[in-house]
């Protein structure tokens, strides 16, 4: 497999390369990500990269689907990247795709993909900004990046992009409840969507009261949209772009950007890290350890202090060192 | 404030101790949580350990409460752990923790927490497993934690148990398809609870079908319960202690926690590896090298590298080591 040939033909807008590599993005081989990564983090850094967040039941798909629907007409490329462990799309990722790309199957301007990438520790939260990366340098203008906003690792993927939609609907109190108790540090522009429901308007007095909890320069607006009509939607658009233009004006992109990277960087460096701690005397160590905690004779911390000093003591073996991965690849 | 003193009264059965043992636990001071576990981890390990999991709308509480009132009935003491951000209760502890209480709050056999570890890297994995041992320490018969099955740590956290039951309700397609996404490797018992609604038999037939993909020795039975009336509770409970009684007689118990154990001592490992990283160069070089890669000029594995190469060569500092933790504790 020749992973440069394959690569080199993404940026050129090759759809089979795009999904071949992200393909390997999700499978996670370090040697494989390193590849793909220096040669398209060059490239990346151009698209707009728009979180979409909300618990389920909220409309999301729909929402996402309209979104991409204004930006096309506006002459737009999209690439979208679901990751919704909780989504029927997930874990039939391929049949998930087909039915969302059901209304753009023919249109090359939009890209949809599935991120199934569950299971790994650690496996939402390094594949995912790779996966973006690879879109981003993929080069479509806007890429979307749609979780469900319930669970944490899923809360964390939404503050990848530099401006998160976080959608509820009326009548879930439970929207609302969420939204407080996680997603209101990442919302960027707020989203009622189902705003012909009852309740619509109690749901925006409640979301304008937690935009009094919020802080920073930034008070984050509140569009109502019915997504499955195009109701609103033009109006959500323009709210994202307006938080961009203010990221841009304000110099916060770059800080954005910046804790981005830094968050990325320190990931890759602990999954390194992560795989030496499994390799101590091959494994042996953590399970000795281990059996001498469930037996109760060792609490886990002491146990955990020998295994860092073990650590400490015996350097990375050649085989975990991102530095030599590249020597392994054919 | 004398951490030795108040983390005596746990196994006493001194409420208030127990309280503010798991504040200290939420709180994350790895000070404190060494000081907690390393006095209490040689008194854990008696407690059954009972996951609780599925997607919001399956009704878990009531089904947590129904069953604690099973166990009560019984004669069990029960300490009940909840682990989901998005619950109502959550962000709200004090109060979730009231309204779930209201039930047994003159029961001293019973003892309800939230537990709201949100927003922390890493903050769900490390604190819910010293959560459950403090509550198994505390001596109750029956520690159950209760969590969301939607994100993946939520997952994660449904695997800390002996026995997980995955809980859904007819006619949530969803609840099946998120099964399917991820809950199926981590189901001991189903329950389909809501079990007199419309779409039961269908929802059965689907677990069976899913039952057929399972691999392994153990085959999770299906029980129909009704948790608001209690009808079905009695067997889903006998279920329950059946997995239980498999696990012990098939050594599979022992194999579980050890697997337990070693996962929560890399977890700890991990932590202070983390917590390492962010202090090269007193934080400096992290910044630097993440300031070069949003500006392209170096790509995220490269910048890994060079924290890797200087996180070997320096050795971690002792206000990082938790060797040494001991000696700032007052």
């Amino acid at each position: 497999m020749d992973v440069a040939a394959v690569v080199e033909r993404v940026p050129a807008g090759d759809r089979r390369a795009l999904a071949r590599v992200l393909t390997w993005v999700e499978d996670g081989s370090p040697r494989r990500l390193r590849e793909v990564v220096g040669r398209l983090h060059p490239l990346s850094g151009r698209a707009r990269l728009v979180g979409i967040t909300g618990s389920p039941g909220v409309g999301k798909s729909t929402l996402t689907n309209a979104l991409v629907r204004h930006w096309r007409a506006a002459g737009r490329t999209v690439g979208v990247l679901a990751v919704d462990p909780s989504s029927p799309f997930t874990g039939g990722a391929l049949l998930g795709d087909r039915v969302r790309m059901q209304e753009h199957v023919l249109d090359p301007g939009v890209f949809v993909r599935s991120l199934a990438s569950r299971g790994h520790l650690g496996g939402l939260s390094v594949a995912t900004p790779q996966a973006l990366l690879v879109l981003d340098a993929a080069g479509f203008d806007v890429v979307v990046v749609e979780t469900v906003g319930v669970g944490q690792a899923e809360v964390e993927v939404a503050a990848l992009a530099d401006t998160t939609v976080v959608a509820v609907a009326p009548g879930m109190g439970d929207a609302i409840q969420a939204a407080k108790a996680g997603i209101l540090e990442v919302a960027d522009v707020f989203c009622i969507n189902k705003a012909d429901r009852e309740g619509a308007d109690r749901t925006a007095r409640e979301l304008r009261d937690m935009q009094a909890l919020a802080h920073g320069d930034w008070l984050p607006p509140i569009q109502r949209t019915v997504a499955s009509t195009g109701e609103g939607v033009a109006a959500l658009a323009e709210a994202v772009d307006g938080h961009r233009a203010w990221l841009t004006g304000s110099g916060r992109l770059a800080q954005r950007r910046t804790a981005r990277a830094l968050s990325h960087v320190r990931e890759i460096a602990l999954e390194a890290l992560r795989a030496g701690l499994g390799d101590l005397g091959e494994g042996a160590l953590l399970d000795a350890l281990a059996q001498r905690v469930a037996a109760r004779e060792l609490d886990p911390y002491a146990a955990a202090d020998q295994v860092l000093v073990t650590f400490g003591r015996q350097p990375l073996r050649p085989s975990d060192r991102p530095t030599s991965d590249r020597a392994g690849e054919g």
